[in-house]
């Protein structure tokens, strides 16, 4: 297979043995893989991934067909188009990927859709509904709304029927965060203005936490999954203790197997149905050919860009 | 009745008509009342009680034995032993309290020990079990071990099966900690060298938690109830996210009328017969005759005390 990997910094596509599926894996043939800031960490020497993924070709999530199964695995999976997020090596034609981590795409989304919604909208689905228990009625602040989760959170907070503002750094993509669902937009130095929330999703860090802190209702959950911003925060405990409120982060990465599973088996039965029926979609910012990673991490690097940035896989 | 009245920041026995009970209230003739940090915040004219409860008769804890009961309350409680949370005015010869916040106390305790109980076990039992999910086998952090809440949380912590080490300023109490079911005790700065912990109750506030947060397990959770050592800290989130973690805070204080008489239902259930069969107990420090609850307050302003300061109520 060909694959992007990472050499001194660099990237480069080589040839690599296509893998063969474990018993209770399948093989994916990769038609389109998602860049995240793990891929542009890993490049640079941070984020290793896992034990048990490859260790130099990068990309956490990916589409495709799938084109071998292992031998325990009970379902007919041959053929069967999907996505998943992998612990590494989505950036390739073919990608290994335990059978229970998979998710079932809607018949008629694009593969550059498809390569870009495991990520994103699991994180965001797990951050809002599995740890925030988001309710409908409640308003919910997505700091760093303009991203990949955070296009994903204001579609999943919106469609669960929530109150969403969305706050960005600009005002740049304001008008396209309403028409995915926002109900106010701000830049987040105007958050001390916005009524109090029962739940901030905290994609950028320390830099807008320290803000978000003061606008809280009582009983408020401060889900933190992104860091880019800082992550040195000064909180006042006396106001978390006043309000009754919790500050929990997570990452998918440090779950076990199993967990990625049930993880799985919630947004094939909560997410990917809001999916089908077009009420959640995948924005994508820009797709490149596979042996343009180099630029498309370039581009993931710059600000203003809205949605995903997308590998294309030609098979 | 006879209570305890602030007049510009001093105390003073003053006469006030005794309460009459609402339709689900009873009236406690009081024989024991704690004092806690709240009464001290609230002398200076800080910490304001809650609408419906006396302005100016401190008093958050008492026990004695029920005096009158209200139409509507259907059990028969004229003569039980009980106490209570109140929202004020526990510390006077007389008390109104809502039929479903008293907690039945067991026969044999003294009235001493009866009236330090119900403030200091119920936060310790609520934290570390309905907010913090203390589960046998686990290792609980109990920072600020040797006040009310502390002693509370030591004992109750061991008697659910978890590993406790109980963290204080200075080792003065430590060997009385270890005889109320501390494993393991440190000073605060200490809490490096300590293996990793599942819970970290935190009663001191800022100046501990900037410690304690560097010796979490994945999965750990904070829970923050105190703040007299300062209530800025500076958290790193990046922590937060890799282990999972979660910060929460609380108040008892803060609960509506319904919530006060869940969470004293669950220690009647849970907590008192732990306390029936010995398992724990109130370590009283000092009582002082109600009149002299200047000199108490004094007294639980100072360092280095162990346990609960009681005012003794004649009748």
């Amino acid at each position: 297979m060909q694959a992007v990997v990472i050499t001194n910094e660099n990237l480069e596509i080589q040839e690599r043995p296509t893998p063969e599926p474990g018993p209770h894996d399948v093989v994916v043939s990769v038609r389109a893989a998602g860049v995240n800031a793990a891929d542009l960490l890993q490049r640079q020497g941070y984020y290793p991934a896992p034990t048990g993924w490859p260790a130099d070709i990068p990309g956490l999530e990916m589409a495709g067909v799938v084109s071998a199964v292992g031998d325990l695995v009970s379902e007919p999976l041959l053929g069967r188009r999907v996505c998943a997020i992998v612990g590494g090596g989505g950036q390739a034609t073919h990608c290994l990927v335990p059978a229970e981590h998979l998710i079932y795409i809607p018949d008629d989304v694009s593969w550059d859709e498809a390569g870009g919604f495991a990520e994103a909208f699991t994180t965001a689905y797990d951050a809002l509904v599995s740890q925030g228990h988001l309710e409908s009625g409640e308003r919910v602040l997505i700091s760093g709304a303009n991203g990949g989760v955070g296009t994903a959170a204001v579609q999943i907070a919106h469609a669960l029927g929530a109150h969403v503002t969305a706050a960005t750094r600009t005002s740049a993509h304001h008008e396209q965060l309403r028409a995915l669902g926002a109900d106010a937009t701000i830049t987040i130095d105007e958050v001390a203005s916005i009524e109090r929330v029962n739940l901030v999703l905290e994609l950028v860090g320390a830099a807008n936490l320290s803000h978000a802190q003061h606008v809280l209702a009582p009983r408020a959950r401060i889900i933190v999954i992104g860091v880019g911003g800082g992550s040195r925060v000064e909180i006042d405990l006396r106001f978390i203790m006043s309000l009754r409120a919790t500050i929990s982060g997570s990452t998918l990465r440090a779950r076990s197997r199993e967990e990625k599973a049930d993880v799985a088996q919630l947004i094939n039965e909560s997410l990917v149905p809001l999916w089908m029926d077009g009420e959640v979609r995948v924005p994508v910012a820009r797709s490149f050919e596979l042996d343009a990673a180099g630029a498309a991490y370039e581009y993931f690097a710059e600000s203003g860009k809205f949605g995903k940035v997308i590998l294309r896989v030609d098979q």
